[in-house]
């Protein structure tokens, strides 16, 4: 797998076809084998107590879950719509600095699963859970469910 | 209570306080003594579906439900600062036009147990729900909570 590659498409998909994503500056820090990151500069996503706005921080955690099963459908050549379905967040603690929402990869049985159900059902779903932390610190707790659909 | 005045106060707050609404024209579109309801436009805030982001939509929602506690807090002289601490949501229906959020505001036995909390312990909670409708169908269901917090 070319990660760079597919980390570039990734930046370009999000600020093509998703503003916001652009408008906010967000990009995509890292993608591996193992995770996705993506980041949002502090100074553009502020609020009046000079810490990062809760609302650019759930606009990121819903991106960078989507984004993540965005990459999962392009490895597995699948012509899937992903939509978020239901999220759920906690916000434990005030970041101070540019932030980064991080996302691993679901194991691969559950890959196997999602797959073999979108090949049946056209439809499945794909909950992740993603974290923002500050000096190894848990800031924001997110999970989100995804679910991925093909015509 | 001057409606129109606090309107324009908070519009004035979220612009030039909390940078992020203003880049993505988040405007407030109304507010009584029944609830309040926040703007976003679809072309600043829209997916690669052509429908509204998710995440413009949960950053919408997470201020539309701060911003309500920030009238509270004007209207009963709080000077508090408001955070949210927990949110959930679900995203119904895919919206396809300019979008509303809209929050009422509390019961009055509800407000009158948060200010006596405030006195006393200096630190309250309130949830909130927020809803975003089109064509009078529910297309997203948000239930945020805040706190707020004295010095």
């Amino acid at each position: 797998m070319n990660w760079n590659k597919l980390q570039q498409e990734l930046q370009e998909k999000l600020h093509n076809e998703i503003p916001p994503t652009k408008t906010l500056l967000f990009t995509v820090e890292t993608l591996n084998e193992k995770h996705l990151s993506l980041q949002a500069p502090l100074d553009h996503n502020i609020n009046d107590k000079l810490t990062a706005f809760g609302g650019s921080i759930a606009s990121l955690c819903t991106i960078t879950g989507w984004s993540l099963c965005w990459v999962i459908a392009q490895i597995n050549a699948l012509n899937a719509d992903i939509v978020i379905y239901k999220s759920q967040m906690k916000y434990a603690r005030p970041i101070k600095k540019d932030f980064t929402a991080t996302v691993a990869f679901p194991p691969k049985e559950r890959l196997q699963d999602l797959i073999e159900k979108l090949a049946t059902k056209k439809r499945a779903s794909l909950t992740l859970d993603v974290s923002i932390k500050e000096d190894n610190k848990v800031c924001v707790q997110y999970s989100g469910e995804y679910v991925l659909l093909i015509d």
